[in-house]
């Protein structure tokens, strides 16, 4: 008996608890690594930061941090208009989870994205997010200014862009978390033996992307997008890109070149260098969807994790039924903030 | 402030919880399935269940139930004895976690193990766990008698049983959990490349297994006993058994048709042919450490994982740093026992 | 000095010997197999046979046979209109090679070809081959009726298909080479990425394929044949055909059912069913280029091989740099011809 | 009628050239860069050298050079004494082929081969192939001083160095051919699952060596020799070895530095960061047989195989019914030298 009226009241205060509700602060700042792009992308930014219940009235209590990074053609509301990061949030501290804050950076541009990566085309972004955002969400809020305290997670280019910053940053982030990471090798939709290349290859003017959106064709500027992070040439007027393949005869054969120059930029090809940072990391997970729309992530997450099993590198790989975006929301809730949550040190 | 007090209570209200605690019952039962097996091990069968705290006193209240295999060369009692099984339950259930029952069957044998297969020299260990076992734990117990609320997990040899069972009894068992499990293919320490099969093959008469195993020879017997399991010859005394390896000019090299018999038996030459079952499943876990001093487990679980991945099936592989033993106990409690937690239906 | 005059003299014969030309015959027969097939194809078909200068005037001597099977989209003549099947045998011949035949069937049909598959849509064309074809030839030529002097060769499609009877029949074909082969696995652009799925998925009428086809675009239509090879429908007019690909919410995913279809009857997956008849193979070579515009191809190639090393079966795989067509003729000549000539005993 | 008279004319002719027999030549050089090697090895080493038929009567004539490596634990001579390197040379020369010249230098010392890889202990193996013997050979014989012309083969130990020479130095050998080469990457019986690395821990002085060579223990001894090449330590005498795997507990564990140290530089992991260099062959051909005793060449060399195809390299692969030795001497007449008497230009 006593257990059951235990539980009772336990319900009852974690429901007291749970209608204590965060905020959503909405910080304006310059990005000086982006200054100067080729697309004409604004330095001027804005980022959304998830503070926790009751930061306002906590003294000088310190908090993680999670930074949490949005797919190609979102952007940094998706987590909070679409996906509820702040209900998500409020509820696993309400059922006792310790608080933090969570980092939610653009990463949008006019093609879509700009992959989380430094490009003379498309702007310094890794750089304006490593060495410009992080310190000053250091010290505008009361965050606990050590790896160990701060993670970063992402969707899709977000994905990519988590795992790229936790192997390239270990002083910074100390754990990682991709959702349906793209792009983790050069293979299937973003093979050569996608057709919409040839589409991309016939673009002549900026009004041609903008043409191919509104008529829901997404491959093409896309492929503009990652051309833009991977292959940058500043001497192509007007897309100042190097695209990985080319036609022949009629048909799209992989360009040598900057075709393997795609290759040993992302992030499998990038695996092998990069152990000793692996590492470093506390914990690293990679989940998607058996039914992702985007077959590359299909069959190049379980490679990357293959890879990184040949390595001998710790991390967690989550294979769930489902696409590519129809469980975001769920999975935020029951496995990528808890994923933080059991990893940030108490 | 009040969320403060509010976890002070909380605390304590955990606290007083936690001081309950399981039983472990041990329970006889003649294993029909075992009779006549060529290596004469009894079919009277011990095995361990844990009752969660509560259980005399809860009435008609049914439980989820999660049925744990040990390791070769280990015994039933290893949970309990060494792992701590029962503090780790109680702990779990104290923090909330809805109580459930663990059965703990033996699988051992004078070889160190059956595998949990049928065999005619071993005896039928799989008949035996799925035909008399569950059966009668769910007579003897209050148990909800529902794949849903059934679940398999093991270590090493019994990782492995815990795949093939629920790869093969989706209308018994509703998730899987293998720990560190061992082979899931014909690689490495298990392939022919050990120079230990020399041993196997020249091993005489039953009493040359024991000295092998005093002089801490593990390899040559437990050879004998998969081979027992994977291909068993009733008209092969004194060992009833083919071994997949053969001595050529002094050279150690795969026989062909007994090498074959294995692998298409072994765990990942199954995946393809029980896609159906395995998508019948809740839940599927897979983990193992990066020092696992059995090396085939380091390169036959990912690529088991890689294999999963292709046919589209949901499971999740955990990597961590670690040996084949040292972290049992923890990964029990934090991560096996909290992964049956969050799949049975509450 | 002698060996120099040796060599002009050799050179001289040769040259002589190179004079003499083999002839194509063209034989008209009635496939039974294909009768009352849903695509309205006539059961009237036509095959070309290569027979080697000396045929006519070799009184009983008998000769090997090769058969060549031509890829989707095209038609048993290009070997000899292309690839010059006739002159590289010649040449082949003058050279020292033995003599054989060389027979090629028609694979081609309305949507492009039938895969050398059996299928109620398509027709008996697996079945019109070994049940029909290959007796009849053994019939009206001087033929070695016998696997060891038997050899089934094929280019993208024809590759295919030369696998999948090597595979099946080695009753009936000792020796396979396949050349740029399709289709041995389902990623890529044959995987569900490809965008042109969208266009299969909203073909309404049989013309719709024809204007598909005078666009130039080529995967839609090359997905029906597919389909109706390995996922055919009676009971879908007008295709007849089910999809492996849905559409919802505007995303084309995997369907799970045709899909796992799909995968289960190509190649890749058939090889660990097939282990006993391929090992009775003499010999097996495949080949592709590295810039293959089929991306798959570049891809589902090596796993292939690597899956055929895994079950220990003897092959060759040789990768060339160059594309799916450019080469054919070369490669027919230096490796393909001279690979039988090289397996079929003396 | 006239070509069957051809015919015996030809065969006349050609048994009439096979009467024609090249010669060894054994030379003596001093290699500088084995001087002051730990293993005390001399630096007087010795090389046979395959000059063809006619060499010495063809005035300024100049001929392609290969270079043969040999296994661990045999010797140069093996190819003259054991697999009739001259008599495959003079048949292939007699049945038309080109003829070269081939040099087949010493790669043992006490711990059975150097790998012909540099290393403070085992002394500058590598350096002295590629500095010292190849100049010395071009300017005593009349070679073809060119990567073309010049091509390197090797058996295990022999196919590794064959591969790394290739790969390192595309400046001077133009085709490779890896006979069942070993130790392209960390797996099965060279991985830490071989138990006989605890016999290579407890080794204690350079006797404890030879009297595991004479009770035919392989392996110990063999692992030294590696450790020599990959991971050596001027420090740690009497062997001056790292070895990458250690014992705890009783178990046998990688060590993760030096472990990690092998893998980076086994040629598996090579082959990324060398695809500029490969891409530079004229050809690559790698072989084994299905049933190698050395288990990670049936495992390591697909692998190997599907890396290049990965990275777009052109190469091919032949696997083969047999073991690591028995069909040697057939091989190198039916594919390794045929090989480079097609890959040499006329």
């Amino acid at each position: 008996m006593r257990a059951r009226s235990t539980l009772v009241l336990l319900l009852l205060l974690l429901a007291t608890t749970a209608s204590a509700q965060g905020t959503i602060r909405y910080l304006k700042l310059h990005a000086a690594a982006l200054e100067g792009n080729l697309l004409g992308e604004p330095a001027e930014q804005e980022v959304a930061v998830y503070l926790p219940p009751g930061y306002a009235d906590s003294g000088s209590v310190r908090y993680p941090v999670l930074y949490l990074l949005h797919g190609i053609g979102g952007g940094f509301t998706d987590w909070t208009k679409h996906w509820d990061l702040r209900g998500s949030m409020d509820a696993l501290i309400a059922s006792g989870t310790p608080p933090f804050l969570v980092v939610m950076p653009n990463g949008a541009n006019r093609l879509g994205g700009g992959f989380y990566m430094d490009s003379p085309v498309s702007g310094g972004w890794e750089t304006f997010l490593v060495r410009e955002l992080v310190p000053r969400i250091d010290a505008e809020f009361r965050t606990i200014a050590a790896p160990a305290s701060r993670g970063v997670a992402g969707h899709s280019m977000g994905g990519f862009g988590a795992l790229r910053l936790g192997m390239r940053f270990p002083d910074l982030f100390g754990s990682v978390y991709a959702m349906s990471p793209c792009c983790l090798d050069l293979t299937d939709d973003i093979g050569h033996g996608n057709p919409e290349w040839r589409t991309a290859l016939r673009f002549k003017e900026p009004a041609d992307l903008g043409k191919a959106v509104q008529a829901g064709n997404f491959y093409p500027v896309a492929m503009i997008a990652i051309s833009a992070a991977l292959s940058p040439n500043r001497n192509k007027p007007p897309f100042y890109v190097d695209l990985p393949v080319r036609e022949l005869r009629g048909e799209l054969l992989p360009d040598d070149a900057v075709y393997e120059q795609w290759r040993a930029a992302l992030p499998y090809s990038q695996l092998a260098s990069h152990r000793a940072n692996l590492l470093r990391l506390k914990a690293m997970a990679i989940d998607y969807g058996t039914s992702d729309q985007f077959a590359h992530i299909i069959t190049a997450t379980p490679e990357f994790s293959r890879e990184l099993a040949r390595l001998r590198i710790p991390h967690r790989l989550d294979v769930y039924a489902g696409d590519h975006r129809e469980h975001i929301p769920r999975r935020l809730r029951t496995h990528v903030l808890p994923f933080f949550a059991g990893v940030f040190p108490r």
